[in-house]
């Protein structure tokens, strides 16, 4: 059962664009509260992805020569001493924060928010690698559902992405709601089929790029289940999109927008496009300050969720369960090659270049 | 635009069982704030089958004579001096609680439950007739979704009926919540419908009648999209249902009970199949007072929310919305066969045996 | 009960700085659905100062020689043909906001945010008048709690204003919040108070005017009831503000923000000191847009209300509650010189230099 | 720092009516993710009174020679090897419930209602004792609010029952409510007193015991601060209980019921006396099953919740704020005496005889 002693990983040199592949380092300790966990499917999100390009904002918070990635799905293969909720042989996915669960937060009902968090694959060896160590409360068992094939190691390995998808999808019921979501990118397309499968009215999705856009009407057409309705993909590019969407709505404005992509111009159409007492939820990050039309927020009296991370650990079930009835399927997204870790720049040109939404390494094959 | 003097309907004759047909009644004036219905089709609930059989309970409160029946779809023929909100050849459905909009609950968010409210067919004429009269705000304008077809003149005449199960399945959001369903009427069947349309993880409906079993099993197939669901249609009579429930969830029990039969044995087994924490949404009138195991109910954290009417007017907006996009489907619950007025005995031993859900009378053929 | 046919009244002139007053002005006549009011007293609120001032961002929207003035308490002294809710003789305070009761908001429980709102004062002839005329369900009746004394006529006067205050202070339940009110004007001082009536573990009010500094350290004391609180009021001119908000909230930052000013460093100082998963309620309408640190605010977690109107009519519950068991006490906020119409200039000049939060005419003498 | 081996306990024997008391028996280990606690006040709640009686509901789930106990406040003495989160010197307030944090609901934002909860004091050695061992997520820290005089040792001792009265208090959001209490044992007086603080429009507490129904009025009076209030004790044999509660809520009936005696006729009495739309919070434990007119509860539309433990943790935060600001003053319901291990029968007698609402044990003097 013990681990060999060096592993194959990805890490990110200091300073250096790119990542660097490693046969040569060190399998990861597995602490008393921890796991070590036998990497068999790991993905890639976009706070990878500014590693992977040195952007100032994530990078720095990087230690020189960490393994990175932090969407994983494994095979438990050793067990901490004071753990008694994990075995060997559980096939877990990742939760990438850690929290402290003794902060405010962590003590009323807002986990997700630990002013004390930190992140597998930033703060501490991730799951680019053969072997990974993780807290075990950060790895959830998913042994069943796997092993019964309801949900794929491809999409194991990035539950916690789908989490963020599915939290912004239910911060507001969505059923019989009119719903635009800006950003049709992975966590865009994942929201949507999250939309469609609790029932959302109406799903306007609004991107730039010609091969999402395509995504998003595949997304749409998988999760929908009649042939009266009125979903809508439309590139934000057009110059009277706020127009296009209010005449969608009957002129009243979508009762709820999910803001996925960070950019400013998605933002104010976004908000533009609400109605009077809709409710804005907002996953995207945007590269710096927004500016906000603040009377026109008054005057509509509308509310705005700003969202970080998943419930821990209600995302959770809800995630697993539309997933386990297939009400929800992300195959689509799922790019068809998987990769070995040699392959890396292979695997994040697709990502960068907008060709794929998720891709899925194989660290041990 | 003037209508026709006498006209037929369906009245209720003070102590008689049944119902009786005349041709020779007035027909109904129009008030300042009234508008006058020519009556396409009407439909037949539960209380009405209480008022067939002369059962204490209900058929006291209708006076004598009384024209019944509150469900119903038309075409507005005259408008009141000081209605604004309504045309002439408006199509309309019925909501049949006329509230005060003066007392405490109608000020705050409650008009549902006005403590003045009066009901259509009951305390004032009815719909089971050529022409109704009804207050303006009663009359709620469906045109556009009746002429494009989306909603057919059979289902627009008990949007009243199925605002009650929208309002019961929308108490809780069930998105990703198991839902067990205690009672296959009607009522149950459409609340399944609205659970599965809004992205429930899992129905299980329990009912003693053959036939409903069968309409359950078949509602049930009309609103799912996967082969991996995990519904559940159930005897009530077995003797171990609760272990049934229990089991097919996993020992956890069902995190809502939609109680729509108000049968103490299904109470008692609903109440019994929740789980620590869980939620009982509960429409069914019961006949009498019910035995509740008291201490249990605390032990396990439950909410007990006890349902009338349908909020005015969010359960039109939700119901009307999940009818146009085809989320739900009512079809499969309309008896084959419209009747006219004086067929009324036909029609209604068909509800009475079970035989059907919904049977739609055509009074002006 | 004929009203005299000309009246005294204060009108905005177009384009000339300040108002005018006039005594040749019609009375206004009394529609169906209406009730002519006798006016007992008049307030003033922000949004008159703009008109005051001729503020681009309003006075456009005043009809030229507009009798302006929305918050008021008078006696009906005629009732319109349709109207049943009223009677000559009742007291009513005024609610400002005329909804058109068929929007998709009015009939979706958010009939403060109607899309076809129209404003006394502004949209019509107001209150600064000795007379003046208002759809019935503009007219709160309070006869009661004025007569038995529990409400002053000065008071009954600005519940309007005050609505708005209740709004922002009930939208997120304040018991045992730690709470930063960013501005100690009218709406903030309200806030406050209701804040602390309902339980607030602590209130950190900002503000910038030393007699509003003063305002806000007596509408504290009046409205706590222990000596072992931690109620602060801080200079928001102090550069270290922020660090003092964390400091008194153990570092914490506060729970709830309610963000009264619409002075973007207030906003920003607000937002800075709330915890992550806090709440901002938001009513201080800015003068422009407003820059915000996107991603920290998504990092944080936080959620933003913005607030308009008052909910018609749970809000006027709530305030009219509040203020009869004189939980609430709001007449340290009343200047002690009530005005005749003539002497509007004295008047709006202490609202103008901050010297008085609310002031009171006496139309009628 | 070694406690000594052996200690003074209350025990109870196996069928006998009452407690023994024992200076003979082992100080408690300390488990690895425990603290050994030197108790410095002991309290006890109505489940000790029914162990104490040997009723039959409890005292068979009780070992024999069980110590018993679960309120108490104590100093931290020793601390397991792998906790983090606590020092030796530490002063603590117990939480009774031991969950598992691995059941679904532990995950899903319930602790409270773990599947696999066990109690101290009941299922293992409790706090009538000089020392006890708890698990460290069970061993609140209060040193600096003890210390700095905020909460007396008296009080802090009986923090787990308070938490069920907060918990019941806020259920419901109170402010501007009218509440109806049933019952003032303990848990009412506190949840009046948290009901009070938290901006109760109106209580009004039933009782049928004289010195309960005196203290009910004691602790309106110390959390009441104005003379305009309608606050009511009744006496709940009055034979025209709920005539009068109508009347005295102006025929509406009232906001909220906080159901605390367990009482049938306080059951039926109270949901007799909730308006239209009503809130039950429920709490008292009744002996047997309830029996309740159903079609009243559908037709008045209101919702149960039934309580049970507090919140972990946002129940402790709550209740521990309130208290910290002198909002909640709990002093009055303390016994002027304290008591000995020894003198355990003298205090279970006044507790019996309903002459204190809470005595305190000091087990090490």
């Amino acid at each position: 059962m013990a681990p060999a002693e060096k592993m194959s990983a990805l890490i990110k040199p200091y300073d250096q664009y790119g990542l660097k592949f490693t046969d040569d380092i060190e399998i990861p300790e597995c602490g008393p509260n921890e796991v070590l966990i036998k990497v068999i499917t790991s993905s890639v999100c976009g706070t990878d992805l500014h590693i992977y390009k040195s952007d100032s904002s994530i990078s720095t918070k990087v230690a020189d020569n960490q393994i990175i990635g932090h969407e994983f799905c494994g095979e438990v293969v050793q067990v901490g001493d004071i753990v008694i909720t994990h075995d060997v042989g559980d096939i877990i996915s990742s939760e990438s924060h850690i929290v402290d669960d003794t902060c405010f937060q962590c003590l009323n009902g807002q986990k997700h928010l630990c002013q004390n968090s930190s992140i597998v694959g930033i703060d501490r060896p991730g799951g680019l690698a053969q072997y990974v160590s993780i807290p075990a409360a950060n790895a959830i068992i998913m042994t069943d559902e796997i092993r019964n094939g309801m949900i794929s190691y491809e999409i194991a390995s990035f539950m916690d992405a789908y989490g963020n998808a599915v939290d912004t999808a239910t911060t507001i019921p969505l059923s019989a709601k009119t719903v635009l979501v800006t950003g049709a990118g992975p966590q865009g397309l994942m929201a949507i089929a999250v939309a469609l499968s609790t029932g959302a009215d109406q799903i306007i999705a609004t991107e730039v790029s010609e091969n999402r856009l395509e995504m998003a009407r595949e997304i749409i057409k998988t999760h929908s289940h009649s042939d009266h309705r009125n979903d809508l993909v439309l590139n934000a590019k057009n110059p009277d999109l706020v127009a296009q969407i209010l005449k969608a709505t009957g002129g009243l404005g979508v009762d709820v927008l999910m803001e996925m992509s960070g950019h400013p111009s998605a933002i104010k159409d976004g908000l533009s496009s609400l109605r009077n007492g809709g409710d804005a939820v907002i996953l995207g990050v945007s590269s710096g300050d927004i500016q906000l039309d603040w009377p026109a927020l008054i005057f509509k009296g509308i509310t705005m969720h700003f969202r970080y991370g998943r419930k821990l650990y209600e995302t959770w079930t809800v995630g697993r369960r539309l997933l386990q009835t297939g009400s929800v399927k992300l195959d689509s997204l799922v790019h068809k090659k998987s990769f070995t870790l040699e392959e890396f720049e292979e695997a994040f040109e697709l990502l960068l270049n907008g060709e794929a939404a998720k891709i899925i390494f194989r660290p041990n094959g």
